[in-house]
């Protein structure tokens, strides 16, 4: 059990004078009940003294008593004759509602969350929407208070455990971005090249670490037009097969037992040219002094800035159109930090970020390389770095942050 | 553009009193505005008559111009100066308020999609949460109504356009069946297999269908204690190596351009025992009898009969917990129709589901098989039969149904 996270939530809810936190996202359950939910349909009820309390799948029974919380209520669910479950969660509901300390205290719940981190099933998560949240009105009444913000502050700063399952994270994602080094040849797909990447994550990943609940999110985009739009959120791994010369740029999501990584590796197939050995080397100089640059107390624009600045001195800035970083860690993309021109906000020991600049040059294409590191208690800790070199293949370079 | 589709809504739309209907789950985008989301922050505004509207991020302009509406408004979304989407999203909603055909007629909205498909980007889907559920409150009013089971009821029956799409899933899928059946190999571990399917779908299923955009979400357990729980909705594929005689049970949930397919196959690796032979053959015949009960009219309790009969008449009922098939669409599990012992509702055209009676027994494993099939104007169409044959190893068997 991770006492460190749970203190500290708990401390944090008694100065917010909330007593009861309710979680059911993912995310928020890999957090505070200690295992990454395969469905979705997994409620924790913590109160800010006393025994927590689960509700979950009787499919789930196994996984959520491996996690820290003993008492683990079951409905039945999958099963031919499965009730609603909705009449479940409202008896577990009611029945933990005693479980406030004190009259007047409030019930937290995740009522802003827009941006979801997916189940172990990703292909159909179980989500809050108006039912639950109504559930929520009716069981707890006018206590109820949306703790999104007080949750997400929680995530700002990782504990020494969960800083280990991110390092096992981005050990995971090393086995796909060595395999997407030597998968990058002239002849295959976009797609073709998505799979190589996706299957070494599963294989080798499972290897590696023991880690076995693993999903990878690979995106592969190649040549001029495709990877000039390399910035958007989601690029399609199309049909298209790499040509000699081809930037082909690799966005990899990946997320073990609740924890993610995300990496981005740009190589060109075949031979080189010196336009893009130029481009190369300006985002990965960008690149290192943005790592070089994290440490706690430095402000979140300075690290931006010390990206920007090598790509604005070598006539690029236009093209490096978004943020240098984001946070990470039960989610994909979390909101702290932001390393941005306007953040002014300081960095702590214990926060997790990419670091990711990039350029995208119309007629030319993108280049971004993104790594992921901790604010240590002196400078940062390359997260990526680490986890390469415990791969199959581990010849990748390493960031020298 | 998909006539039947727009046409069926819109006048049920009408019937129902709904002058407008908001939009915005990938699962429902894909169905009105006729292409799959890459993000999930994309917004239809249907209005029962007269021309839609979209909105969406700046990066999803080009795929959302491709679908069926010509008013595409865009927001910035990933710049470094992109400002918070939810302005943009209150202005369209504002803006499109006055398309209501009449006073007093409703907005319809997706208020309780509680398991919900995810967009492209599935590592981190925006979907709706309380903030979206108070905009729409704010904008509209009094007028708005949870329409989820308004927009379920239309997707009951898919049209000719959209079971077009349904066979291209299953192609799709079908690439990953022909490679699950090749690799069973003792030696392998289950989330080796499992990229292997990973791969086989992404690189076979755009070569295959030239549809880009694809996600496959594999499952594999094997042996006798992981495949007796593959009943569950969410298998964990882990570093367990498959040995000489074991089952090995992939369930396979793929979504290609916002259309799913869904299927299970169970091998054994190497050598199958009498007891697994007699096994398999039991599963097999329920499977085919249900597939040939299916047929327009006929009571979804008497396919579920038709599986389960056979099952039961092998001593094995016991082991049969599950329903014999469910609905499938633009989401993996769909609520119509649903294959049970308690369901008399009547089949109808053009209603798709699947077909997936299994035994899982303690101590033996589990065996399941499952296909997708519509319901055609006499019978039923297999569309994962139908996939068979197209992919790169086409020597699957075919459900003969």
């Amino acid at each position: 059990m991770d006492e460190e996270r749970v203190s500290r939530c708990r401390e944090a809810m008694r100065e917010a004078g909330i007593g009861l936190l309710v979680c059911r996202l993912p995310e928020n359950m890999t957090l505070l009940a200690g295992y990454y939910p395969l469905t979705g349909m997994n409620f924790l009820a913590l109160p800010s003294e006393g025994e927590p309390s689960l509700l979950v799948p009787e499919s789930e029974e196994k996984e959520a008593s491996a996690g820290w919380w003993e008492q683990v209520r079951t409905f039945s669910f999958g099963r031919v004759d499965s009730p609603d479950p909705s009449v479940a969660v409202e008896q577990f509901l009611t029945d933990v509602r005693e479980r406030r300390i004190a009259e007047g205290a409030a019930v937290g719940f995740e009522g802003s969350f827009e941006s979801v981190a997916p189940a172990l099933l990703a292909g159909e998560s179980s989500l809050p929407a108006l039912p639950y949240f109504d559930l929520l009105k009716k069981v707890f009444g006018a206590s109820v208070r949306d703790a999104t913000d007080f949750i997400m502050a929680q995530r700002a700063t990782k504990t020494r455990v969960e800083l280990e399952k991110m390092r096992v994270a981005s050990r995971v994602a090393a086995c796909g971005l060595s395999a997407f080094r030597h998968a990058v040849e002239p002849g295959r797909t976009e797609a073709e090249i998505a799979g190589i990447v996706a299957a070494a994550v599963m294989r080798d990943g499972v290897r590696v670490t023991g880690a076995e609940r693993i999903l990878p999110f690979p995106q592969v985009s190649s040549g001029p037009e495709h990877t000039s739009v390399a910035w958007r959120p989601c690029v399609i791994s199309s049909d298209r097969t790499i040509r000699e010369g081809d930037l082909v740029v690799l966005e990899l999501g990946v997320v073990v037992n609740g924890f993610w990584a995300d990496n981005t590796r740009t190589f060109t197939a075949g031979q080189e040219t010196p336009r893009q050995k130029e481009i190369r080397e300006v985002v990965e100089t960008a690149q290192r002094e943005a790592c070089a640059a994290l440490a706690p107390g430095v402000r979140c624009s300075d690290v931006d800035r010390a990206a920007r600045c090598v790509i604005e001195e070598a006539g690029l800035g236009e093209y490096f159109i978004h943020v240098t970083g984001h946070g990470i860690g039960t989610r994909y993309h979390e909101p702290v930090p932001i390393l941005s021109p306007g953040n002014d906000a300081a960095l702590e020991t214990g926060m997790v970020c990419s670091v990711e600049p990039g350029v995208y040059i119309p007629g030319f294409g993108g280049f971004r390389k993104e790594d992921i590191l901790a604010v240590a208690e002196e400078g940062s800790e390359n997260l990526t770095a680490c986890g390469q070199g415990a791969g199959a293949s581990d010849d990748d370079e390493s960031c020298s942050a």
